[in-house]
């Protein structure tokens, strides 16, 4: 489907990345499919949902569905159940097509805002930093191939409907992306332990975009050498780190200006 | 053991809290051991590995426990598998004394930071707000009898060793210590979604504790107005909330001066 640059002749995808997204993917529960409903009904191929839930959410899907003129089929619990990955959809699923934005995309529109995972592989952490990016204001969030399926269910629910607010390019490459981030004059600031810029020191007044490496290994030291600063968050008391969710989110507040230098904050 | 003034004559507790902590719990993983024995070496009862990992963390555990003068174990991997409650522990498990310490003794420390979780049910959030309360400086944690029990294995893992790094007071009652909080001159700062005091305008520059409601409901109205302040972490693009871990990371940051008004960061 056209993806951000990942893939073609290169090594098979490791677990859980790889270039082009799937055709397809699930969205379970009520908050995410309202908010696919409500903010990428053009990708919604089918809504599912269990009498009692389409009489719950009568006003905040069912409506918006029929408007966007969606296809909603009633189903009993029994089936809802058997199509969803989570324990309990609370009656309420739906499929999508992948929507695959283009980095091209997102660098036309000039983002102020960004942040880019490399290699992320807990489906949790990725799902939060999108939930965050969104709650920070951030522009777009870019993921590369070697990094969690952004689709996948665990990931899908933990973004709490924030896959649908802002383009989530996937399928990425590393290198290529931090020149296409370069060539369009966003500075890019590697997020890591290591770093010798404290993050209140750190220049965050331009157009910038966050790097994060893998939850256990950090950045490797050619990524942090590609990137125009190494930030690190400062660490008070006896922790040897933060998660990389708690880092994200923190770096990209401080970009929003809810902590130190506060530029033009959305 | 004595905890902070949980229980007693009162109903039965919710699941997963409760008055009273366990006696002792477990500890799983190089990391969480490591930073006991360094940490809390006296509340170490016993330290098992296997024998590759004896010889694996023969500097960073092995040493600095037979320094301590605590019990170490050599078992097999299968016998260290059937005591985990993890997967994976890595060779190494240690059972430990539960500290319980007390809010007097907190409060008598004169904290400048502290964090109190009224209702956190997931293991998770619970973990993680601990181990960012640790990054940020905070100087305790309060966790009330209504929440899950930070003794339990997953909330153990995820504090990433930050449980044996700062005093961390269970079974609280709410009321009783918002109320043991005021007399000690410390400001109690609700955060919740509702509020009207945006977390950059909020006065962070005395003493105060943040207040963390439940992850789907956030706090009862009570207790909000139980406090003195209620400050919301502002939302700039779609999403509609931060996860509770998140939130509380973002504003133990902000007290810490990373983020808007910087006071005496530590």
């Amino acid at each position: 489907m056209g993806g951000g640059g990942g893939g073609g002749g290169a090594p098979p995808p490791r677990r859980g990345g790889g270039g082009a997204p799937p055709a397809r993917f699930g969205v379970e529960g009520p908050q995410g499919v309202r908010e696919a409903v409500r903010f990428a009904p053009e990708w919604v191929r089918d809504v599912y949902l269990t009498p009692e839930a389409a009489a719950r959410y009568a006003d905040d899907i069912v409506a918006p569905a029929r408007a966007a003129d969606l296809w909603l089929h009633e189903v009993s619990p029994e089936v809802l159940a058997a199509m969803a990955d989570a324990d309990a959809p609370q009656g309420v699923l739906a499929v999508l097509d992948t929507a695959a934005p283009r980095l091209e995309d997102v660098l036309a529109a000039r983002p102020r805002l960004l942040v880019l995972l490399t290699t992320v592989r807990d489906p949790g952490n990725a799902g939060t930093v999108i939930r965050g990016a969104d709650a920070a204001g951030a522009d777009a969030v870019l993921v590369t191939g070697a990094s969690v399926d952004v689709h996948s269910p665990k990931v899908v629910r933990s973004t709490a409907g924030s896959l649908f607010h802002l383009p989530v390019v996937t399928g990425l490459e590393v290198d290529g992306t931090l020149a296409a981030l370069r060539a369009a004059g966003i500075r890019t600031l590697a997020a890591d332990g290591v770093g010798t810029t404290l993050l209140p020191d750190a220049d965050l007044t331009g157009a910038h975009c966050w790097v994060m490496g893998n939850e256990a290994h950090g950045l490797p030291e050619e990524t942090r050498a590609a990137c125009d600063d190494v930030v690190r968050v400062p660490i008070h008391g006896h922790a040897e780190s933060l998660n990389l969710a708690m880092a994200a989110t923190i770096c990209l507040y401080a970009s929003a200006g809810v902590l130190g230098s506060r530029p033009d904050a959305g």
